[in-house]
Parts: C-alpha cells; sequence; structure tokens
C-alpha cells in the first residue's frame, strides 16, 4: 500500500509540550529556500540574531540558533566549554536536571550534583554552599523543568557564580517566552532553548546565547577544521570533542568571518525567526502575563474540580501544572479518552511521578482562553465517566472567575 | 524598524547545494504538530523508517533520521562507533573526506587517512592496499564529494572492508537519489545523507542507515541515559561521547520501546517523509535516470560554450558538474550577476578550486529542463557580458541536442 502525504489528525496539545505550532511559523517553514551565503539568508540569520537578543534580554553578540533540538543546544552549550575534568556543579531538581548531568558526563566533565526533591526547588544559600564546597568552572542550572512543572528562580545566580569564579549556564527550553528570564539583568553567562513550548514553534531548533566571557571560554578552545586549516591557526590542548556543536566555529559562520561550517537549516532558520518575531512583536512582557493568565485559570480549574496540584506552587512555571491523577482512575485510560473522544493531549510524567500526576500545559499558541475552558470541560466528562464525582461545571466555572 | 516576516527573494538554486525544495516538501513541513508518541507520529516515524529502506535499498531495521544536518548524521555515525583510540581509514578526494577526518579526529580515533588529487577518485586496489596497511575498524568514505564533483565508485568497497574486518560507512549527504546507491548490494554497514541535494527537500535532518553488524558495534557501547538510567542497566567500558548523537540511544527510541530521546523535530520529519516519499513513488531508477538526464544535457550546454569542465568526468556525481572560470572572467562577480540579473545562483569552489572553478547542480527538484535552459541562457549572457566570446545559442543549442 503507498504511503500517502503527512496528514496528521487535529490535536489540541495542551501536555508539556511540544505543543501546536503558531500556523504563521509553520506557514515561515513553507517559504522558498535561497542560497547558503545568499544575501537573503544572511540577513537572515542577523534578524534572528537581534530578535533573539530580545527574547534573552541581553546585548550578547554571540545570540544564534544551533541546528537541532532543545537538547542539541544544551550539548553545544556543555561541550564547548567543558573539557575532561573541569569541574561542573549540577543541582538538580528535576528529569531535565538529570539531562543536564547526563551530557556532562558525556564531556567527561568532573560531575557535582546536589539534589532536591521532586516538587521543591533550590535556594540561592544552598547553591551557594556548593559552589563553596565545589568550585566548579560551570554551574549548570534548568530554569523550567517541566518533569515537575517548577521553575528555579534565577535572580542570584549569576551573582553567586561570578563571585566563585563560574560561569552560569541556564537551560530554558520549557520557560522561555513564558516565565520571566533576563539574561543580563540577572548575570547569565550561557542561556539555551527550544521552540516547541513557549514560543509556538516545532522542536528542531534551539536558540543560544553566550556572554563575553563565555566566548572567550570557548575560543581559547578553539581548532579551526581540518580542510579550512591554515599554517597559523591556533590548535588548542583541550579542543572541543564535537565538531557539529563546536561553537567557537558556528560563531565564525554567524559572525563577519561566515565561515563555511554545517549548511544552516534554513526552514528552521525560518521557524526561529517566526517564533521571535512573534514574540517580541507582542512584546515578552505581555507573552508572559499571557502564560500566567492562563496558566492560572488552568490552575484554577483543576482546583475547582478538587483535583490535588502537584508541588510548590509557589514557584510553579506559567506554562504547565502537575495535577494527582485521582484515586481510581486509570491515568493512561484517561489520557487517551481525551485523546480519543476530543483530540485533547494532557501529559503523563516521569519517574517518581509515572502513574500519579497528570501534566497539563498552557504554552504558546495554547495558552488561549478557548483552549483551557475546552481542555476542562473535556476533561471534566473523562472524569465523570472513570467515576470521579466532579461537580458539573466546576472546573470551567473555576476557570472563568479566575479570568474575571 | 521592526522586522519583517520572511520573504525570501525568487531563485533558481543551481548550485551545489542546497537547492530549491519541492513546493510539496515545503507544504508538508507546514502541517500540524502531533504529539511526541501520538499514534499518528510513531506511524510517520514508522513510515519513515520504510521509505528510507526504499531510499537506501536496504533491509536494513536501523534506518531512521537524525535531527540536524547532513554534517549531524555524519557525527552520529563516527561518534557513535568509533571510540578513542579505534583506527579508521579515511580516503579523502575533496573538502568533504576531509570533514570526515575533521570529525574522527574530534572523536579521538586514530585517523589514517590517503590522499587523491582533486579531481581524481580511488580504485580499489589503492583502498584494499590501505586497509591492509592500516586494518581499522572502520573504513569511512564520502560517496559524491560536491568539492570536486566526483563520485567514488563503491562497488567493491563493501567487500574488500568485509575481507579485512572493518566496517564501511559512507557518506551520501550531496548523491543519494541522483546517483546509484545500492547499500545491501554493496555491503555497506552504516550510511547517511541530507535532504537538500538530489533529495529535494531543505537541510536539516539526515537519514542514516545501519546494518546489524553495526548495529552490535554501537550497542556494545550503549549506556543508558543518567536520568532513566536502572540498577541492572549496562555501564560501556567505551561509552558513546555524545547524548544526543548517540545512535544506541537513538534507535530505542525510534524502535518498539519508544524510550524518550529528545523530542523528534517534527517538521523536518514531515520534510524527511515527504522527500522519501516523493522519490519512492517516482522510483528510485527513474529518479537517477533523471539526474543523469540533467546533468549531462547541463554538462553538454557548458561544452558548447566551449567552456573546460572540471575533473575525471567518466566518474562525475548525475547532479553536478565543475567547469573552469574562462580567462579574464571574475568569477564572483559572475556569480553575483547571475543571481542578481536572472535570480541563479551557481556555486563557487573551495579550497584549490577557489577562484577557479564554478560548481554547477542540477539536483533534486531542479533536475529539470527549464531549469537547465534557462541557466544556460543566462550564463551565455553573463560570460559575453564579462567578454567572453561565446557563440549565441551554442549552450541551449548542445543541451537541447543531448535531451534529444
Amino acid at each position: 500500500m503507498p504511503i500517502e502525504p503527512i496528514n496528521p489528525p487535529p490535536r489540541l496539545l495542551m501536555g508539556p509540550g511540544p505543543i501546536n505550532a503558531d500556523p504563521r511559523v509553520l506557514r515561515a517553514m513553507s517559504a522558498a529556500l535561497v542560497g547558503q551565503y545568499d544575501p537573503a539568508m544572511t540577513t537572515y540569520m542577523n534578524e534572528t540574531m537581534e530578535l533573539y537578543r530580545a527574547v534573552f534580554r541581553t546585548e550578547n553578540d554571540a545570540t544564534l540558533i544551533i541546528d537541532g533540538t532543545g537538547r542539541a543546544g544544551i550539548e553545544a552549550a556543555m561541550v564547548s566549554i567543558l573539557a575532561p575534568g573541569d569541574v561542573v556543579l549540577i543541582p538538580i531538581f528535576g528529569r531535565f536536571g538529570e539531562l543536564l548531568r547526563e551530557i556532562a558526563e558525556r564531556c567527561q566533565a568532573d560531575v557535582r550534583i546536589i539534589r532536591r526533591q521532586w516538587g521543591t526547588v533550590f535556594t540561592p544559600a544552598e547553591i551557594e554552599a556548593a559552589l563553596v564546597e565545589h568550585t566548579p568552572k560551570l554551574l549548570a542550572i534548568v530554569h523550567g523543568d517541566t518533569s515537575t512543572t517548577l521553575a528555579q528562580p534565577l535572580e542570584e545566580l549569576g551573582a553567586l557564580a561570578a563571585k566563585h569564579g563560574a560561569l552560569l549556564y541556564v537551560d530554558t527550553t520549557a520557560s522561555l517566552g513564558g516565565n520571566t528570564f533576563e539574561l543580563d539583568a540577572w548575570g547569565i553567562d550561557v542561556v539555551t532553548s527550544g521552540l516547541q513550548k513557549c514560543l509556538a514553534g516545532p522542536s528542531g531548533s534551539s536558540p543560544i546565547s553566550l556572554s563575553a566571557k563565555a566566548v572567550a571560554v570557548i575560543n581559547s578552545r578553539k581548532s579551526v577544521e581540518a580542510g579550512l586549516r591554515s599554517d597559523g591557526d591556533p590548535v588548542s590542548a583541550t579542543p572541543i570533542r564535537s565538531n557539529y556543536f563546536d561553537l567557537s566555529q558556528i560563531l565564525d559562520y554567524w559572525g563577519p568571518k561566515r565561515l563555511n561550517h554545517h549548511t544552516e537549516a534554513t526552514s528552521m532558520l525560518y521557524a526561529a525567526h517566526e517564533c521571535a518575531r512573534l514574540i517580541v512583536n507582542e512584546g515578552i512582557d505581555n507573552a508572559v502575563r499571557r502564560h500566567r493568565t492562563h496558566g492560572d485559570a488552568m490552575v484554577a480549574g483543576l482546583a475547582g474540580m478538587e483535583l490535588t496540584l502537584f508541588g510548590d506552587q509557589s514557584v510553579r512555571m506559567n506554562n504547565v501544572v502537575g495535577v494527582y491523577i485521582p484515586d481510581g482512575i486509570d491515568g493512561d485510560g484517561a489520557r487517551r479518552a481525551m485523546l480519543d473522544d476530543y483530540g485533547i493531549e494532557i501529559g503523563t510524567s516521569f519517574g517518581p511521578l509515572a502513574g500519579r500526576v497528570w501534566r497539563i500545559g498552557t504554552m504558546g499558541y495554547n495558552a488561549r482562553r478557548d483552549a483551557v475552558l475546552t481542555t476542562l470541560a473535556a476533561l471534566e466528562q473523562v472524569l465523570r465517566r472513570g467515576g470521579v464525582a466532579v461537580t458539573a461545571g466546576s472546573g470551567v466555572g473555576a476557570a472563568l472567575d479566575s479570568y474575571e
């Protein structure tokens, strides 16, 4: 039987991401390609840099995109900074902290971790104590860890890292655009992100920004690529152990030298450009406020149905909430009913929360009133069919109250 | 000044790639997203595997796509197979052979190279002699190296590699779909490719296929990721030094386990799916024939204008030709005139050919009669304006003759 063209079923993606992309982003991807060094292409690259400076709130020259998913950005940051044996401190409060650890281990860094129980975050004092104990080259932490739905407060970490001689790297894949983030004001040296959460795009492109201090560390490890190398070119004692993720090379491709690296993934660049353009036009503060409004409404609706929320609500991300699966309900069966009967996806959980907690997102294009109310209305029906005594209209009613 | 939406100028991309994507591929990318484990998504992943088995001419189960450009596929193959100190033999006949070397060096492999002058390829005997001398774990070679426009004959290399105990890896980024390629029949263990050449897509996704033998080598290095690891899980003595490119993990994501790795780049998967679907529907042999027909017409046209071709024409790729820049012509000025006055991009060259040779492609969506004839017509005008005595109609005439 011949394989048919892609024709996805209609879905309202209300899980922890990816979510429905903004149709304008999808349309941007269908724009015609141009050559790798076409003036139009280098203009789009420069505009993308400018737009992500606004999104990250930074003046960093070195602001660009990595051609891969959010995880690719993490690996590019880590492998470009961490040489084997370098000490990295990773405070872990969820699954994606474990991912940072995993990637740092692959870099053969000397990985020191501190852990917080899922559902909590670190105090600055806890992190400072670990900085004092481990004196790392790099402090690496996730901003919003969707596995627990919590956001680590970052305001003080840049100053702490600097005080103790460390660079600060933050992964904002799940948080950027939906939660306040201030790269320069918070003294962050490296940040990476992804498109598929609050930025309303598809996964496959990872925005990144690097402070001058971070660029200096990376460039100290620079080796010009075999095939482009000249006799006078530097050869590092601790060369970066990836070519694709070698930020020193990628910066030369995005910078005035335009030194050939991989062929930029043009359609994904178009997507990243449009994601940033839309949120910059909306205003970053407005976008964060929108995520808070609709996230709060979803939370109010879930609480209105007398469901129990997971984790420290004082540090919940605006764009995703964890809720305990009610007793007697088959969590995966209910998710399947949401998908099959209503076309709505809500999320399962990892590790210690698997089978106990659903994660429900309100982010990017889906941080919308109709998406919130439709999800709550469908969930009420599914819970009732599953035998939970839900007061009719309690979820939607509480959400509507929250909006007022 | 606000940044406007992406609105690329019309371009006919007749360089060595990327080229204009097929509009059907661009449209596929604008399809709505679905969740990472949506039944529709896993179906598309499985279909993509099936389609690329047909494209690569293989029965390999382990046939999938890497979320990154062609270079990402190369790095995934290398870093997953080559542990530090492993011997890899790389016959280099152009710039992309140097790239294989570069990436193998980053893996800390023991890299042995043999070189051929640009414009020539290796004989099987030369490669066998090097296999005997170096007894590598891996023989790694480029199929079609666009830097020289030549294709290395591969038919005998699989048997030679097997005879001498090596795996054979081939990079087909620039050749696949436009030149005969037979993974199983030629005994190739690992192949990677890209979408942006003969497959008529955008860069940003790298199809890959692995023989059972290659999978066994990769899985012998398997480490389950921190955060997903259980006590009984294996820990390798030579762990793969990348997480994003760890094929042992990516295979578990694409296989029946569906073990979480990075979120698949959905829109790029849609593109890869459509690229393969179109060429499978056309018939791989028909597609190769189409590339040969239009490539031959372009070559005839260039020769008809009394331009001199570069390199051993008996092993030229079907989809790209190198031509010496005529005396007295400013190569970059002429390329700029082609772009500015006709909207047509032709390619410059790297390294020893920079400033001496243009590279002109006829591939993917642009392996078409009108693309060939329009390019020749424009080039005639540009050459004449540049002072070259070109017989009017000589290029187009020769191309038309070639079609007949």
